[in-house]
């Protein structure tokens, strides 16, 4: 018998990735599948730096205000692009821990966010953030819904276990 | 029936909040007052920068020793000087930020606060980090309760969520 | 009657140590110390970064391949050599940081490190990441486990409290 079974116990897990950084959002995703991979069902809300992330890759050519434009421009598109919060060293760093990462075949990042999806993760981007660094919602991966803070904390509160990243 | 009223559910919401990056302060007080406004009782810890968020803007002229005083001169007073964590380049991208969220009509970090302590927010000053950066109480916003960790941790106790910021 | 004795009631603790910030790092054995001074099962998960904090302070002369070398050879060796996240100023604001510390009798990283450990702390290291930073058991502080994520998740289900540092 789960825990998820038990009258009263909940252990959903959520996690708000707020970094945009390499090695932070990897860790997000190597919680979320492991969590996913018991059983749990898994809820991350990805709010500033971290909407990076889950931008998706190519150019969208979406006509924005000046201001939005230059932040748009300036942040990293999709995780491919996302640098360590250590040790970048104006990118060698990054592309070393991922290259050493390969050699060990430790299952790369972009692979971990195909399989959180593929084991049902629920993917939530905020709303204000988007807004404030002026990203719309075609320029995130497909399957992403915008909300507001109430619809993470909704899920939170079916949950035993609420990351910050 | 909410939760609360189930024997043995406790769903307060208590947050650490030891960063003093504006974007890390403002995801902070928003969950806040996210949480509040949905009923729940919330606890914030102020410990090491984060500190920085609750100092008063005006200088007290307290009477301190050598080191103390070139970290009080070095850290931001209050929530109008906090930083960025990324993108911050001399100060220009706070401000920049802080521009876009006015256009938008995003509440201010400063509204966001006032709006917390509104809606009954508890707010706790961790007194060890408060000596290691030499800050005296009355530095601190009116309100403000400068403990020990055990009392941080005593009401993260009656909650189901806790977060370290 | 504790928390713990009730039915369905978890109340351990799990704190993931994923930065290795000097002030992070403190932060984390300051919890743990306060937790466990309070009767609460702590667990500590040293991933990435975290993971130069349990390093043993000499050099182990392991043969390593270059890019390994490189990792290793750049990142600190243990919790003496860690440093601040924000004021480090080439290591004259750590530097200052702990001499104020021990001006004012707070507790220093090595002697919570050492309390954690005389309560029983759990320390966890996570393979992956020792594996990606080219890091072996035997560099690592004696009596450290090497887990999986998995391992932390299902320590973590019998608490009512993780956080990510």
């Amino acid at each position: 018998m789960t825990a998820a079974a038990l009258p009263g116990v909940k252990d959903d897990k959520t996690i708000i990735v707020f970094s945009g950084d390499f090695d932070k959002v990897m860790a997000a995703f190597v919680i979320a599948n492991g969590a996913l991979a018991m059983g749990k069902k898994v809820t991350m809300f990805f709010t500033f730096w971290g909407l990076n992330a889950i931008r998706k890759p190519q150019r969208t050519g979406i006509r924005k205000k000046l201001l939005e434009t230059m932040f748009e421009w300036m942040m990293p598109r999709g995780s491919r692009n996302l640098k360590l919060s250590n040790m970048n060293m104006l990118g060698i760093g990054t592309k070393l821990m991922r290259k050493i990462m390969a050699d060990k075949n430790i299952t790369s990042l972009e692979e971990l966010i195909a399989g959180a999806q593929a084991q049902g993760v629920r993917i939530l981007a905020c709303q204000m953030s988007m807004d404030a660094m002026g990203l719309r919602r075609e320029e995130l991966l497909d399957g992403v819904e915008t909300v507001g803070v109430g619809t993470f904390l909704g899920a939170s509160e079916e949950g035993n276990m609420t990351l910050f990243i």
